[in-house]
């Protein structure tokens, strides 16, 4: 479905976060949850300047914005944002090289992933929901090891290898912009549940700014978190901040009480919506998580929110057709 | 040399005109009489929606708008006269497929060449010079027959019924653009020659619009043109003209005088200037042709004038560092 531009520019969700920290995973989700046909998915990853051979010649990691176009992929964020057309690079991961580039007309809602998506600040302004996924590091580790053994036909050493070059390119370029996101994603294992399945990840979201987010003190009755669920404040980056933390160990009946609190306040319906929430993959098998889920439909809150800005929480539907699907 | 964007936006020259009507022989000239370094190409007909497989498919001509991203050329036009990187896609005329896009900054002096240039109006806003190539239509077909048999491996039967299968999108999408140049140029046979060689070709250029043209009245003796030139006013679409009609028949002396005058006029100076004037490709040969090297001064004259509106013509030296080579 096309835009009308005469009527709404696009929403705009950044996912931002090191290589391997569930991007694909959450955008897939959201996009299947809102309905394809009113999402358009974007990877800025593939602005690069060089091919894989040219890269080993100039010797720089895809993390470091010298390896990209910045400021194509900066003018073609604005004009996503003004609901044009672009004609976008396509870099095939596959091959490591480039494939032609593809023509792309902004739907209603465009999710953008990438690396350096808010380097700069014009790329910033772009984004009315900034997202950063920040996983502890050795479970980033775990899944791109298994993404790029699995997936890419890489050997453990060669994604070792790989991780240990492009550090100091992640402390210096990608981290940082972890400051500038609204809403940060952490997964982390349980310590009482090492080895367990990604199925019972903790995950915190740390929500900062402007947004305004779903009032979950209105039906966790212990806030402390010995219910699966912790509900907390505090400063973030230099700013006052919400924390939402969900345990892996959550009761079904109490997680699905949660999304379904969510899924009442946008008065959204939808055909198997509970059980597309949380999908992801490990290795071939299709696995939920509550967590993941509850992340989820954070974000396609803010998403329906940010289409009718006026709307307070709970003050009534919100103007959406329900989803899609 | 990229363009100081803080001071000045880069001079827009159009060169739009049917297949074989000698764009890049006139493009590649001026390039090389400016200096390459101040002025970017860029051809507007890679910005094809299909490859060739796919249009045998959809069953267009690349001459069709339909099978052309107009909105993205359009686009690319704007952000190149705002002095705007691009990446600009690629096509590969000899695979029939897209290349990789690339990146590009503009110069100086920005020439765009292709078949749609000036199709709608935003586009026709972009440029400062609008120059439309108008062959007689029997020296088009002898120049597509040559250049796609020599140089695109194509027997002369395909060319002559790609010509047909053509013509009908000629007629209706490329001929009608002439009206929108302030610069037409209509290379054709001398009747008392026919058969000859291009060098001997006449030239007709017709000026209409707001463009300051140098005024060979100075320098022309004889404007009837017995002498080799012909100098009239008229119509043309319903303006006002100027036309300078000039033989293939012009002697060698006369011709140089009128070059001469227009360098003297722009107070260029440049290493071999004049043998670089005028010169095309006939096969594997180089050879050159006066009215040909007059056109592209003309041309000359329009950009170095673009830069610096304010200038009377002949009023005193253009503020240019003379030719680069």
């Amino acid at each position: 479905m096309e835009l009308d531009v005469s009527t709404k520019r696009p929403v705009m969700l950044g996912v931002v976060g090191d290589s391997a920290t569930g991007k694909t995973t959450l955008t897939q989700g959201i996009e299947q949850l809102l309905g394809p046909e009113r999402v358009t998915v974007i990877c800025v990853d593939d602005y690069h300047k060089y091919n894989r051979q040219q890269r080993k010649v100039v010797d720089l990691t895809p993390l470091h914005p010298d390896c990209n176009y910045m400021d194509i992929m900066e003018q073609h964020l604005k004009l996503l944002k003004e609901g044009k057309p672009i004609l976008k690079p396509v870099y095939n991961h596959s091959r490591g090289d480039f494939d032609p580039p593809v023509y792309i007309q902004p739907a209603e809602y465009v999710i953008i992933d990438g690396l350096l998506a808010y380097y700069t600040k014009e790329m910033r302004d772009v984004f009315d929901i900034r997202l950063f996924l920040d996983p502890s590091e050795d479970l980033r580790r775990r899944w791109k090891i298994t993404r790029d053994t699995t997936k890419r036909g890489y050997t453990e050493e060669a994604v070792l290898a790989d991780l240990d070059k492009r550090e100091p390119d992640s402390q210096e370029f990608i981290r940082p912009q972890r400051a500038f996101a609204d809403t940060i994603v952490r997964f982390y294992p349980d310590p009482n549940n090492e080895g367990g399945s990604d199925s019972f990840l903790n995950v915190k979201l740390t929500m900062t700014g402007n947004l305004q987010h779903p009032d979950f003190s209105k039906v966790v009755t212990r806030p402390d978190g010995s219910g699966g669920v912790r509900l907390s404040m505090g400063r973030e980056s230099g700013k006052v901040a919400e924390f939402v933390d969900i345990f892996g160990f959550i009761t079904e009946e109490k997680a699905l009480k949660l999304e379904r609190y969510i899924i009442d306040e946008l008065h959204l319906t939808g055909h198997n919506l509970e059980e597309e929430l949380g999908q992801y993959t490990a290795g071939l098998v299709t696995r939920r998580s509550h967590p993941l889920a509850l992340t989820q439909l954070f974000l396609v809150y803010h998403l329906l929110r940010a289409r009718n800005p006026g709307a307070k929480p709970g003050s009534g539907p919100l103007p959406v057709g329900g989803f899609a699907r």
